[in-house]
């Protein structure tokens, strides 16, 4: 997003970090405003964090690894944050256990605010002075860290909400989707949808490539060294599976017959009773419906199917005769096939469908983030970073897997093809869909 | 509280009850102003429920038991609420699940606040008519269930606040005794506090007896028949177990002995690392505190210990040389030995001290619910009354030990000899204490 | 069973307890006969123990408690066992998990077998000296002691073998009833089937009694002391409720019918997913099966139903408009209506059926143990022995219920009327029944 | 080990996998040969397995992949064994739950033997009859994954021997080297100990390589297709890590400090307490002694550490400023740097000393199973085989973590570069180590 630059360098140079650090914080802001402070309190699952805590962890990054060290005559806001907002920097100190925060009614979401307010305040300050290249570096992780939780925010919400029986909307606003020609399909047979893009299959060609952050613009240092890489050919698909596709593997009776799924997987449908994607249920007229942040909506056709395990990404492809890609044929692919990517203004609610007008790779850039068969391990040479925020991504490289692209509530900016995002295979609360590739 | 009366009556021999309903439906209200949307909000454990849905709860009662049947042209003031606020009633229908009342963000604090002035509205509305004995029973039960609720609300509050590490208050007002002259013993050796009223055996002669409710007033359904008993004698105390005496037993090592426990107290005791009561803690001096209503507090020599599971108030009258007395002989010595009663006029937030002055069985009436050895059972020719409503007491007879005599919170009107309160052996959240007794 | 004697009484009285001693260690080695080295080894779960433990630590009863102290010279068979074979006496020391039983491969059976010859070798060689009559109390209560543990050898091979899909057989033998006139009516409407009592309603009038150990022969602690009680009296049935009458309840789809239960109760049931009591499962044509330590067998319509839990107990009786009978009650009955009681050579493996000659009480003796509404709890001046051997009944008397009469595999002399079996109610592996009381 | 012939070639040619498959029958049995019928029924853990359960399954395997299509007038040995013996193959139909396979008493260990016995006669018969390549293929299939049960064997019976406070041995046997010159030095300071070989930085230099079965003799599915990966260079340690360096790591006090370990590590060390590796206690004089299938032992400072989760291996490479080589640096090391391989005859008890003469790559082959930082995933164009069998391996690629070289208790020709073995990151059971690797 932005690059450090020289101390002395003019005011107007610095003030485009402090001019970030005003977005960002403002997006923060923005993403609780439909929320009341119940919807803001409570935890639905462990996985998930409260709102309030989002709103506050992000603001105690910034009071305590900038502000604690930086600002002259510090004095925190609150003795007891340090515990209660630390996530899981060990080098920290001690923390709050993560699946009580949904337990902490006080401080009420006001003071939270109140001390979003005030460390605001103190950072402004701060940035108005001077700043060393490797300050510039850690507020930017920081706004960065901020954006990642931004995202977190809005997945997070939409769980909690799901558990009402009432089905309850984030956002009530007009579907923007439901209210345009896709409406219209609803009831007519799925694989009649015009708009739904063809799928094309995208040739990689063997042989050596690098992957890895470039050295442009931020990156998390999961994203280096950039290496090479040697790909021994596939062919990918232009765009994500689509919810018409996926209803298909769904309706097959895939949900019941264990010759798809990975063993694992498998074990993991039958203790959840799974027969469906984690927001699915029938509507009463036989067809689908979809809980999303604007409720319960008829599932469109055209858009990706969302909110899928590991589990369910792996089985989909085995079913249709594929794989899922691995990180490096994703990455590769993402720049060599590269579409026009529209420029995205905020962070949306749900992935848009994927209009037939669509070409090259990116065909929904930035719609679902698509299950890559990679596990999170280090590049080969990385070092984490010295300190507390060393412990930001290294110690999660195991029993996790890669996620690329981006969703629908991605920030902008985080939409790019070095980023790598990972969860547990269990994981479904979050915008994840897939992506299918196959060897050649 | 109130006896039905012949639907023929003055009006304002009605009104009493409209005037009873009012009160209790205010008072219910008041418990709830000090929390926040926030605190009225979140569950802290599957046994406790959030202050909102006992807010709405004891509305769906009169809603659904009182409106729904006999209200003209009656209409829900919500359609799920039926199934969102029902308890545990079968014959009702579905029920939203038990841990998960804590997910409901929405309705909204002042939704369910509208909740409860609309169904007062139309429930005064129905007061004001001829109203049966049978029905005028129903809404008396009602309020009486709704009292019941109003104790569970502050100790469900009270667990909530005891898991925010800030250990916040529900009442910031003065603690009385802290500011009178218990404060002055904090820091002196506990046996010299000269509040304490000297513990005496009060004897209980062998012989029949009758216990269960005698027909005057209002009972619940498990405190009927009244039926004979015969006791084989005993000694039982004056008053219960006081903070300075469990505090022996804490000191004496007792948490590390199984030789007092029973062996299932024992394993409870391992299973939870229980090294005294729940919401003791030692304070920075190695003295004890005690989280209260009133926040963080020095513990009080004078006041009953509060807060005991069974297996703790067993094996302290074990270690004591005494037993539990039965809940007969708990009946029986309350109308023995009854002292002065003092009037309560209304919940208070925490036991009060034992005064030297106290006299007869009832030195401190209802500030500690008792446990007794008794298994809730039906006494003999119990039957649960018809419908719904039937399943208020009965069908939780099991498992469960009766505790007698009434706490702090309990509602003015509660604390009755024939009241059999019950709950389950590892149950520590409500106020629970314990009173002596041996064998002759 | 057996008065302690005069030490200085002649040797032929001596030689009655070493007598009884001989017998009862040879019926538990006659029950593991038919079992193999790993049958006596495997832990089907927590609650069961293998064989092999019942042999090692019924003997160790003996070695701690009698041989330790009293033995000159004494040198333990195996230091380990000390440990390795203790239940759950904490007065003796640590002991080996409880759910950990199954894993002590090694001792092989054998070398327990040569634990057994040797501890009663030199428990014959003591108990040929002149005993004090506390000695011979503790012998005979090791004689006890050993008797409960036969049953529960039986009860726990029972349920390991349930859990083997080829559904073998404890012992091969013929079938008694099956082979005689019973297995005729298999396939015929089970009403039909002639050999059933007919139930008769004994009436209990009101008045007080007394329960308890009288003082002849032996009784375990939790018997005593005899005391007074009084009974609001019943009607108590002549016999318990057979398989035919169980299977109504059951084929009217009571388990599917929460009003029959306990909240408790359906909980339970909920989360086994049990349709029907624990050993029943379905025939190929339709009927009932249940599998027996016969192996699996066609239902008995005139048997006593068998394996209920406290909640199967409870449901049935409120279903059958009655209630389970109190301790009390049952006691005073099986007094007051006590019919021939025959004499009962030795364990069987399963209930015999209820002939319609029988009469009174106790139409079927000893054939499974009645849960009564009793929770488990001392008599009124109960003490437990001092010592480890204190620890045997008491520490057990909280959230257990209480069991009267005896079943088939109960050893001669169990079945007495003042015994007092208990079993959490969740309990089914036992040979549990029940006996319908009702108000007059 | 044996390539599949011409259908018509000469009998003796044949006759090499008749010959294998009585020599690797017979090992199995060989292995179970110390064992009594009890030890080969118990399951330790739902990982483990009953040795019995090896011997009838891995039966099972050859009766119903290989006799039941290709026998003339085939019929089971027991109907109930299809399932019974059944691991995971979703394609033959119903198992019986891994969790209770220790519940298994009857058929007895006799009877399996016969069930073995009969199968290798007709397994015998039809082996010689000329058998088409595919056919000789599965059974090749069938004794290397017999092979892999022997191991398994092993670690399980170990695992029940090490629940048992008795510490039993599985083989008295004289601990050869404990007899040997290492038992002088158990009191001695480790770093004293002559005999462990130096640790020399092997350099891999960066470039295109190929991992991968060659097409030379049997390999599992899983080691296909060979195909090119890019090494970005690195060091690679030339023997395992030393019971001598790891225990300097858990002095260190590694086991108390988060920032060594991952975050699950961490989560998962705090759930089991963990201190130190499985199978080490202290022993009386301080130092430290290990459970071993010789019973308990002092521990031996020259042996490669084992018994190690994926957590410990990472974390003791963390410690020592190093990392996990992954699958392809470390094929490619045991490859550039192969020493001379001893010929093992037979798989051993323990992890044999790293002797100072050792040299090149594979100091210790085949001693313990090196952990790699690779996540267990298909190749580039793997394939897994047509029907049941192509069960094996490629349901399993989720989760696990890939393991290289081969233990002591591997057989022999198990041992090579391409072998690709996998387990969870909290398996521990194995004997499981690792090698250190470092970027250059």
């Amino acid at each position: 997003m932005l690059r450090p630059e020289d101390p002395g360098a003019a005011p107007q140079i610095l003030s485009r970090l402090a001019q970030a650090y005003a977005d960002v914080r403002r997006a923060t802001r923005a993403l609780a405003a439909p929320l009341s402070a119940e919807d803001c309190c409570v935890q639905s699952m462990p996985d998930a964090s409260p709102a309030k805590w989002h709103l506050a962890h992000t603001t105690w990054f910034f009071e305590t690894f900038v502000l604690e060290p930086h600002e002259p005559g510090f004095a925190p806001f609150h003795p007891a944050f340090r515990v209660l907002y630390n996530s899981y920097y060990q080098g920290v100190g001690a923390r709050h256990p993560r699946a009580e925060r949904g337990l902490i009614t006080r401080p009420a979401l006001q003071e939270v605010l109140d001390y979003r307010t005030q460390v605001d305040a103190r950072m402004q300050a701060l940035l108005a002075r001077p700043l060393d290249a490797q300050l510039q570096a850690l507020i930017e992780l920081g706004l960065q860290h901020e954006q990642q939780h931004q995202e977190l925010l809005l997945t997070d919400i939409k769980h909690l909400l799901s558990c009402n029986p009432l089905a309850p909307a984030y956002a009530e606003a007009a579907y923007a989707e439901a209210a345009s020609a896709e409406a219209a399909y609803a009831g007519a047979a799925m694989q009649d949808a015009p708009a739904l893009a063809a799928l094309r299959w995208l040739p990689l060609a063997p042989g050596l490539r690098a992957i890895g952050h470039a050295g442009e613009g931020f990156a998390f240092d999961n994203e280096t060294p950039r290496h090479r890489v040697y790909l021994n050919g596939c062919e990918i698909a232009s765009r994500p599976v689509s919810n018409a596709e996926y209803q298909a593997f769904v309706d097959s009776g895939a949900y019941a017959e264990p010759a798809h799924w990975l063993a694992e997987g498998w074990d993991w449908l039958q203790s959840r009773g799974r027969t469906a994607p984690l927001y699915w249920q029938r509507s009463e007229d036989g067809g689908w419906a979809e809980f999303t942040l604007h409720g319960l909506q008829p599932l469109q056709s055209a858009q990706p199917v969302v909110h899928l395990s590991y589990y369910e990404a792996d089985a989909y492809a085995r079913w249709a005769g594929a794989r899922l890609p691995t990180e490096a044929e994703w990455e590769c692919a993402a720049l060599e096939f590269a579409g026009e990517v529209p420029v995205q203004a905020a962070a949306r609610l749900h992935p848009a469908s994927m209009k037939s007008a669509d070409a090259g790779f990116c065909s929904a850039p930035g719609e679902v983030w698509e299950w890559t068969q990679s596990s999170y391990a280090p590049y080969p040479g990385f070092a984490p970073a010295a300190g507390a925020v060393g412990e930001y991504n290294g110690k999660f490289m195991v029993n996790q897997y890669v996620l690329r692209g981006g969703s629908c509530a991605s920030p902008p900016g985080h939409v790019r093809p070095s980023y790598r995002n990972f969860f547990p295979t269990v994981a479904c609360w979050q915008f994840t869909g897939l992506r299918l590739a196959r060897d050649l």
